[in-house]
């Protein structure tokens, strides 16, 4: 998750020592392998390839690294054979006369060819220029072990010698990434997946889902790294289905859990580094999904200790929330605590963020149940009195669809969330979803793999095994087909070239909102 | 000194391990002293300034320096107030909401400030562009204490904010320089010096020197930062004259004697770092001017280990320096092992090689008898012989001067090296500088400290004491008047905009062979 600005500086967090003394004691012991890169490569550009570029093969031999000596402006590309989280280190020499200057090198880390392809210095977009993954570097003696400071997501590592001297060039030799992930690979239980571009897309997810477990579920590796709640609830959903670590979703829970504000609203995304920080960003949908995600997790492992713990904030959380409804039971949209959904803001969202308050209520009464809250029995009123209004004021009977806002607009985020919040029957959910897929599909203008995730389950939660299928092949199927290691941040079917960041070289190509695919896989389809 | 590039890797060296020992047992405790900025400046255009650019005060108060927030492209310059050589740190916090971003921070190390004034991008010259000192950092997680690991020469700091996030800014505190030395400059004994110009000549020479002795006399600590030969023996006559280190001077002898080449050749110049590397470049003067720096440094301190190490070594390079002589007792310009006497190639440098080798067959003679060498009287005859030669072949009686090459050219060079190698009689000799005086001067074409150094010795030595303390003034006092905090590398008076390197960027302005004014003026004015 990223894309929105919040400045809010005069929030007021609480800091429940207990709760992230919980979190702190649930910090993983992350797990690191060494690996070496498989081959040499050349970025070239190609009109036909992802993002305008493609690696091939390059007619150099990565066994023979040392004996490429690279003077002024040389420059090797290497190719680690799939995507990696980790620390970068290489030997460095000299070769000729003694060193007599030091050596200017460029590091460039790509997740895609794109990013080495395309010039850095040309990127002009609103987001950080400081998230390229780049480095100059100056080394003023040589022999050196160079090992790099900073964790960097990538497959491809661009070496380009700025300048030595004249008299010596520069040898380069054992190259590693010293990967880290709060999980081994080898955890993930085998499943017979018999089509093989699903079993393809299974791995990928479980990799791209790997690569973010990290001291906290990250959104994306590359970029944001940090803990965000929208994010969390699906990578936590795919972690039950693949590593099944409930260390680290517990850890995630007691964080959110222990920064609250002082109204009870969740933010968005916490930091951990270098201490824990709440970001004064606050999105209505992934405040509430605190409650679901405590209540996926127990679900999973039925930890009353955590629900105990967990179930006060998530109440709290709750009762801010229902104060944005109105007498009618709707929820009334508010520009400062708006409703996420989807990056797309040309979509109205008040239907949607109906249905997410009705699917998270419903999640909560089991909740409030399980703990036995003498106040369970309101929150069920509450369900059918939404569920109500959500029907008499944005159910259109005649289109068989649910309509958002003043322009009575049908979009496919506001019939996928009735579906997922079962605001309808069973029969009718299914009714909803063909008429849904008859006037919004294929679909366009969805950049988020987090909005597929949501239409995908809603074509299987309604009974359309096939369609669920189909959009899975058509959406991480053709990022499979462009070459992906991992799954993106941002990706529309219908426009390869899309970036929210006005350039490729922005966009993080391993973004947890998109390991779904395995949890939806395993649960829908195996 | 700098400036050429010889290929010799063919060349094999001897590792005398003894003489290596005792260069290792000299080795000084560098000294070092935290020094703060001492305000905030802004670097403008301006053609009347040297190199075009100069320093005024910011409108910003140091003291208040943690309170301006530099967002995107923000600068702010940092002024040491006087040349610094030692290892720059600063802390740097982010203000404003939580970091989601990583801080791209570019920083400029400057001596002069048209080395920020001027895009180093822009540089496109022959020397490796790796000398330029600048950094781009990033920094992850803020706070942070930012101590950089390399050593920078500069007096000026450009903190240049290349991109935060819109969420929050930089603010930067406590920026320091822990400065290093092998000497402190407390121990230079005050002297008497009346002319205010020429106290403060002495007084920048001083930190000259000073800013050069590290492990090695450096040549310069911007830019090369190794031991040379003509340097260090510049460098040692300034030292007896101001710190007096003995030990300093010892391990640079020490230095050069363990790496000699087999046939007995004196290296220019050698690395101490990683590893004690003699270089492949050889230059005729410079090798020689290892019998200089030794009978200097016997002169100084009488030292009889020294001279019983080093002697053999001495001969050993005389002893191949004359086979460069023919039977008439001419040196033989060889292209493959050079004269260096100054950058300047326009200037033929076959008379001034002829006295510089008579000048040091002078010196050596003295360490011979010192060391009661058998052969000590063969040398006496050599000098006479090589004079007989000199004044036959090149002195042009009728012209009073001394003639060089095949097109008898009249230069500066030559003259000062026969009058510093007292060719003539010392009446003689006041002739000669008499009659260069009056066909060479104003002097034009040389931009080296080193051979204005040269030119002024002479005038000293002949008795041209007015003239020589003008030329001081005219070279070293227009460095000061120009804001010189130390002497240059490279300065042609006549041409500020001067750089052999193509830009004022590269060019170091703290550079050791320029030293020599507070030896010239203790030796001979004070």
């Amino acid at each position: 998750m990223a894309f929105t600005f919040q400045i809010n500086h005069d929030v007021q967090f609480n800091h429940d020592a207990d709760l992230l003394a919980k979190a702190e004691a649930n910090r993983p012991t992350l797990q690191h392998a060494v690996v070496k890169p498989q081959r040499l490569v050349k970025i070239v550009a190609d009109d036909t390839a992802f993002n305008g570029f493609r690696a091939e093969p390059s007619d150099q031999n990565i066994q023979q690294l040392p004996s490429y000596l690279l003077k002024k402006d040389d420059k090797l590309v290497l190719d680690f054979g799939d995507h990696q989280v980790g620390h970068f280190a290489i030997d460095i020499d000299a070769v000729g006369s003694p060193m007599d200057a030091p050596l200017t090198l460029h590091l460039t880390f790509a997740e895609t060819p794109a990013e080495i392809g395309v010039d850095a210095a040309s990127y002009d977009g609103w987001l950080s220029s400081s998230w390229i993954a780049e480095e100059t570097l100056h080394l003023d003696v040589l022999p050196t072990h160079l090992a790099l400071p900073r964790r960097y997501a990538f497959r491809y590592v661009e070496i380009d010698v700025k300048d030595t001297s004249p008299k010596w060039q520069a040898s380069f030799s054992n190259p590693t990434v010293t990967t880290s992930s709060a999980v081994k690979m080898s955890a993930v239980p085998a499943v017979k997946i018999d089509d093989p571009e699903l079993k393809r897309i299974d791995e990928v997810s479980i990799k791209t889902l790997h690569d973010c477990m990290q001291d906290v579920f990250e959104d994306g590796p590359k970029r944001d790294r940090r803990l965000w709640l929208g994010d969390l609830r699906l990578q936590a959903l795919a972690n039950y289905a693949t590593f099944d670590d409930a260390t680290l979703v517990k850890r995630c829970l007691y964080l959110f859990g222990g920064m609250t504000a002082t109204d009870g609203k969740i933010p968005a995304n916490v930091f951990t580094s270098p201490k824990l920080t709440p970001d004064d960003t606050f999105m209505y949908d992934y405040g509430l999904f605190f409650i679901s995600t405590l209540k996926d997790f127990n679900d999973r492992y039925h930890d009353q200790q955590v629900l105990t713990d967990l179930y006060p904030i998530a109440k709290k959380e709750l009762t801010v929330a229902l104060t944005q409804v109105n007498a009618q039971g709707l929820l009334v949209p508010n520009e400062d605590w708006p409703v996420f959904v989807d990056w797309s803001n040309d979509i109205d969202k008040t239907a949607a963020g109906q249905a997410i308050l009705i699917y998270v209520l419903k999640q909560f009464v089991v909740l409030a149940h399980a703990m036995a809250d003498p106040e369970a029995a309101k929150y069920d009123e509450l369900i059918q009195t939404y569920t109500d209004a959500a029907i008499q004021t944005y159910y259109d009977a005649d289109q068989g669809l649910f309509v958002s806002g003043p322009k009575r607009e049908v979009n496919i985020a506001s019939q996928v969330w009735m579906v997922l919040a079962h605001v309808l029957d069973d029969q009718a959910n299914e009714a909803l979803m063909t008429a849904a897929v008859a006037k919004c599909f294929p679909v366009t203008g969805i950049a988020t793999p987090y909005m597929y995730h949501h239409i995908a389950a809603a074509l299987f939660e309604a009974h359309h095994q096939a369609d669920g299928i189909q959009l899975i092949k058509d959406y991480w199927g053709k990022m499979v087909s462009l070459g992906a290691d991992t799954f993106f941040e941002a990706f529309e079917p219908e426009d390869l070239q899309f970036s929210p960041y006005g350039s490729p070289i922005l966009n993080s190509y391993c973004h947890a909102w998109s390991c779904t695919p395995t949890y939806l896989i395993r649960k829908y389809v195996v």
